[in-house]
C-alpha cells in the first residue's frame, strides 16, 4: 500500500522523481525531487516530506504542497504577526491546524503570549514536521505551547470566552477541512473568543477561489464588529496571491508589540501594505 | 517544421493538449489547453497564442508564458500606471518590448500623453496579440501610438534627451533580451530621457532571480538620483512575486493624474503598498 500510495504523487521523469501536484484539473505543477525524506499514511491523510531542488524541504499532504523551506515563512509570518500586531495584550492564543508548526514558531516570538494552544488533528504531521522540516518548524521547544491533538471543529464547540486570539490555519476546503470554512464553525470561534478577542483565517486565492474568499468574509461580517481582508504572496499556492480574513470584536488599529524581530517577509510596512486590496477585490 | 516546433512545447496528456512550461530545470508548470489559436516562428522567436482552461488566452514565446487574459492585467497595470503616477506631465512616452500590447493599452488611458512610441522588435508578436489576444491588447486604435518595429537596444543608442517616461517591458534575460538588463543599455536609456525623465523596468523574481534584481537596482542607482523597487503578484510568473525597478532623475512623489480609471488591480492604495518591500528584500 505504501509503495502504491507514493506513486500516486511521485512520477519518474527522465529517470528522476518529481512531485506532480495536480489537485486542480487544468493546472499541474511539478517539482523535481532530490530525496523522499518521509512518507506515511496517517488516519487522516497521506503525508510526505520531500527535499526538492527549488523549494528545499516541503510538507505535502494528499499530494498538495502545504509548506516549504523556501517560501513557507511568508504564509506563516502573515497569518501569525498580523493579528498579534492588532490585539494589544494577547495572553492566550489558539492555533487550529497549522501542522507544519510554522505559525506556532512565529507566535511564541511574542513576549505577551503566556499560553499557546496548538490544536492540530493529525499528530503525525506535527511529529514529521518537527523532525524533518526544521527550516519551517525550528525553535518550538517552548514551555508555553500546549499540544492538543484534537479535532478543531469539536474543540471549538466545547470552549467559550477563553481565547484572546484564534488563528485558523487550515488546508483547502476539501474533505474534513470543509467545515472550517462554514458559518457554524465561525460562530463557535466567535464564542470561544473573549469579549475583546480576534481571529484570523486563511481564505484562499482571490483569483481562483474568489467564492470561498467572499463567503468567508460574509460569514465573519455577520458575527464580528470588524472584518478585514489582507493578502500575501505565497509562491507555492496556486495563483501566488493569497487572502487572509481578520475578524475582531474590538481592536483594529496597529500596535507596536514586544516581539523577537527575526521575520523574513513581515515588517511594519508590509503589515500596512497587506491591507491594500487589488481593485478587483474591491469591486464586489 | 511547424508541427515539430509545436511538439516542443505542447504535450498530449490523456489525449488532451497541455502546454508544459519547463524553462526552469527543477519546476514544470503545465496548462491544459482548450485550443491552439496561433503558432508561428518569427525571425526572433517561436510564438503561440493558446486558449487555456485556467488562464483564458495566453501569449507564449519560446514555450514561456508571457501574458494571459486571466492575470496579464496585473503586470501591465503595474508597469504602466506606477511611473505615470509619478511623472507630473508625461507627454512623450516610450515602451521597449511589451509585444502583448498590454502596457500600451494602459498608457493611452492618460490624457497628458501626446505620443506613445512602441518599440517592439518582433512585429509578429504585436500582430498576433492584437488579433488573437484582445483580452490583453484591446482598445489600441489610438492615433497617439507610433509603432516602431525595431531593436530597442539600437534605438536607445540613437536617441538623446527625448522622452519623459521610458518603460522597459522585456522578457527574461535569456538570449537577445540579456542586453536589456545591462549597464550600457541603462546608460543609453538615461541619456534618451529628458532632464526630468524617469524609467521603469521589470526586474524579475525577488525569490528566484534575486541576483538579476539586485544587479538591475545597482546599475540604475549609479545613473539616477532616485532608484526604488516595487512589487506585484503575477500568478503565471515563477514565484508569483515580481519586482519592478523605477529610476528617476527628478520626481518621486505620487501625483493624481487625469486618466481613465478602468484598472482591475491597480488603485491608489496598491500604488503606495507596492513600494513596501518584504524584509528579505531589505536585508541586502
Amino acid at each position: 500500500m505504501k509503495e502504491e500510495k507514493i506513486h500516486l504523487y511521485i512520477q519518474e521523469i527522465d529517470g528522476e522523481p518529481w512531485l506532480v501536484e495536480d489537485d486542480r484539473g487544468n493546472l499541474k505543477v511539478s517539482y523535481r525531487v532530490k530525496e523522499i525524506i518521509f512518507v506515511a499514511q496517517s488516519p487522516f491523510q497521506h503525508i510526505m516530506i520531500l527535499d526538492t531542488y527549488d523549494f528545499g524541504r516541503m510538507l505535502v499532504l494528499d499530494g498538495v504542497v502545504q509548506s516549504t523551506e523556501k517560501d513557507g515563512y511568508i504564509y506563516n509570518e502573515m497569518i501569525a504577526h498580523v493579528p498579534l500586531h492588532i490585539h494589544p495584550h494577547p495572553k492566550k492564543v489558539l492555533i487550529i491546524g497549522g501542522g507544519d508548526c510554522g505559525a506556532a514558531r512565529e507566535i511564541i516570538k511574542y513576549k505577551s503570549v503566556e499560553e499557546l494552544y496548538f490544536c492540530e488533528i493529525d499528530e503525525l504531521v506535527v511529529k514529521a514536521s518537527k523532525e524533518h522540516l526544521k527550516g519551517v518548524s525550528d525553535g518550538l521547544e517552548d514551555e508555553r505551547i500546549r499540544y492538543l491533538f484534537a479535532d478543531g471543529i469539536q474543540y471549538m464547540k466545547e470552549h467559550t470566552n477563553e481565547f484572546d486570539v484564534i488563528i485558523v490555519d487550515s488546508s483547502d476546503p476539501i474533505g474534513p477541512a470543509t467545515q472550517l470554512f462554514e458559518y457554524e464553525f465561525y460562530k463557535n470561534v466567535f464564542d470561544a473568543l473573549k469579549e475583546d478577542g480576534l481571529m484570523v483565517c486563511q481564505s484562499e486565492s482571490p483569483i481562483f477561489y474568489n467564492e470561498v474568499m467572499q463567503n468567508t468574509y460574509q460569514s465573519l461580517q455577520k458575527l464580528f464588529n470588524i472584518t478585514k481582508q489582507y493578502t500575501a504572496v505565497v509562491p507555492t499556492y496556486p495563483g501566488g496571491l493569497w487572502s487572509f480574513t481578520l475578524a475582531s470584536k474590538k481592536y483594529e488599529s496597529f500596535i507596536e508589540p514586544d516581539y523577537e524581530k527575526t521575520t523574513k517577509y513581515f515588517n511594519e510596512e508590509m503589515l500596512k501594505a497587506s491591507f491594500a486590496l487589488p481593485q478587483f477585490m474591491l469591486n464586489k
